[in-house]
């Protein structure tokens, strides 16, 4: 009976823990005073939560406010961006990437390393992001900053940890452990960007991020949740049938939306997407056209998204991000003209806020939700 | 100050009464003495609550079982099926349906009335429901049943109550109010026909409902929750554009998956779906034919649904119900083929349980759900 007593009052601890740090971080700075009115927990409890919330550096005390009974003032009590961070990594086909988020979302160090990694060996690739994370860790460290725990974006499906199938890297069952001696994640490129786009883009609810890199992918955010569908791997426009006899796809399937806007379809013999808005901008023919060709496919493939997922507004990222001149229009058409009697109007089309760094920054993202949420699990409270 | 406390108490019991009867629901039959053990309330009031429950006839006392504690033989309770009721109801193309479920979620009545409902002036069509309505509600009350609430499936895309375009009825903005005098609601007829599939068919958590029928739509569920997107117009498995520049479809689009394998692509000229088995099992060239080309099609717009909303099994139901035998080998063709490497294998096909009623009973399904959720609410308790 004792011991399950004591789980118990942990346990409503930790809920109460939680339920604090959530009205800081929802209603910003406020009195010990007025965390008890909001929550409704006695004021000698909320002291105590809120002393081990200081020592853990979660919560810092600021400026004096307006409390929450009779005027008083006092003390105000927020998130502290000073002492806790999260770790954002990412391997993609062209480069890996890191990032350390401190609890208040504030981006604090970046990483980028430029690399081919398409047909790789995961070995080489893991013990070189494992480098990178040394380094930042170690930089991190240095300023104070504890790495609590890490969130690795992959650009393939991933299921219960394991990354089953990236078909640009090469990879096939890989199970992407002991990376870091944290508490760890791996997720979907285009999933974690979307994630990255709803905390540090446009911080809109209802979005379809479309994530255009080597592959596409995309993540559906209803009423700022993450849809994952039922084994995690909703989202994969890149393998829409635009085409039902098109070309051979790498998924092994043909006439996939990526295979024509995808950035190799979208590059052909240039060297990078700079090399492309350049030629776009001097008005070269060629590259008009391929970006012709790219959005009226992707207005295909996301019309078939529209009606499947009913997104709010769509929201173009990756390498679509600085293209978006170019594709908004025949995009464009191709939802107006498809979706007009279904619906008044066609979801917005709009440009990503985050470029390429959605998917780092969501993956940090998603390590700091969790600190969050669960304060008394992820720090040991 | 005792208005207040007044709410709190009501809101408190109106929580307990969901509990106690969620729990009922749960786990089958129990006497008070075990519901108080599993819902954490005390027997005075599980007592309480039960005896509300029985008189508003939602539980029913039936046989001895061992109770909760000390092995003492108790009274069940068990929901009742004798008095309360919720009333589904269908407008399709081609037919108005209605039907009458118990508590238990046994079918009590149930109507179809036969009608060409294209192209039709709603206020008739809703006058010929209304007295569907009149019959089937008197024939409840003479065996003794209360009915508490309806909904009704429609075919086209809902908003706040509002039809907003059913393309095959050529109805636009139609607000379907004052149809009965009961707590009312209206959904898509693929949204209802897939709750109608978990609850009165399959009954599995996780799979795609695909509703065959002049139009075709389709329902997801995912942890025994429907998917309803941003604005609830998910789904729309019909307009996947299967072909970008095929034939227009009644939408306004173009090469739809509607337009290949919808009911009038599928019988051409024969009057109905029985006529086209009849030819199919005689071995009738041109009618397998029919079936191959819209199997291919579903399978190239099921790709697309499976990339995107990754669902656990694909269940076909409506008219592909009966065709399900000559539909399985090219649609099943289009999703290996096509789902490859992206997954292991692809989701399961399977044909519905339900026939050609899981929407009518989804919509009787959904009051049902609403009362055993919240019984003081409905039952005025």
């Amino acid at each position: 009976m004792v011991s399950s007593r004591g789980v118990r009052h942990d346990s409503m601890r930790a809920r109460n823990l939680s339920v604090v740090l959530a009205t800081i971080h929802r209603s910003g700075p406020a009195t010990r005073a007025a965390l008890a009115e909001r929550t409704g927990l006695t004021k000698t409890t909320v002291s105590s939560l809120v002393a081990d919330l200081l020592e853990a550096g979660v919560v810092a005390e600021g400026g004096v406010v307006r409390g929450g009974e009779r005027g008083r003032p006092g003390v105000a009590v927020g998130l502290s961006g000073h002492r806790v961070a999260a770790l954002g990594l990412e391997i993609n086909i062209d480069y890996l990437a890191a990032c350390v988020v401190d609890l208040t979302r504030t981006v604090r160090l970046r990483r980028v390393r430029r690399a081919d990694n398409r047909n790789s060996d995961p070995r080489e690739i893991l013990e070189g992001l494992r480098g990178l994370v040394k380094e930042i860790t170690a930089e991190a460290e240095q300023a104070g900053l504890r790495v609590i725990g890490a969130a690795l974006a992959v650009p393939g499906t991933v299921e219960d940890g394991v990354l089953r199938s990236a078909p640009h890297l090469g990879w096939r069952d890989i199970r992407v452990a002991n990376l870091v001696d944290l508490p760890f994640e791996v997720d979907n490129e285009a999933n974690l960007a979307a994630l990255g786009e709803l905390w540090f883009g446009a911080r809109e609810p209802d979005f379809l991020y479309v994530s255009g890199e080597i592959g596409i992918g995309a993540g559906l955010v209803v009423r700022g949740d993450l849809f994952r569908g039922t084994f995690g791997l909703a989202g994969e426009l890149g393998h829409v049938v635009v085409v039902p006899n098109g070309p051979t796809c790498r998924c092994g399937g043909r006439g996939c939306l990526e295979v024509y806007a995808g950035q190799d379809a979208l590059l052909g013999d240039l060297a990078s997407v700079g090399d492309l808005v350049a030629r776009l901008e001097s008005g070269e023919r060629r590259a008009q056209e391929a970006c012709e060709r790219a959005g009226h496919a992707l207005g295909v493939a996301l019309t078939s998204a529209v009606h499947l997922l009913d997104p709010g507004r769509i929201v173009l990222g990756g390498i679509f991000a600085p293209l978006f001149r170019w594709l908004e229009r025949p995009v464009s058409e191709g939802l107006r003209g498809r979706l007009g009697q279904m619906r008044g109007t066609p979801p917005a089309l709009v440009v990503s806020g985050t470029g390429g760094d959605a998917a780092v920054l969501g993956a940090a993202g998603l390590i700091i939700q969790q600190i969050l949420a669960e304060p008394a699990k992820m720090l040991g409270l």
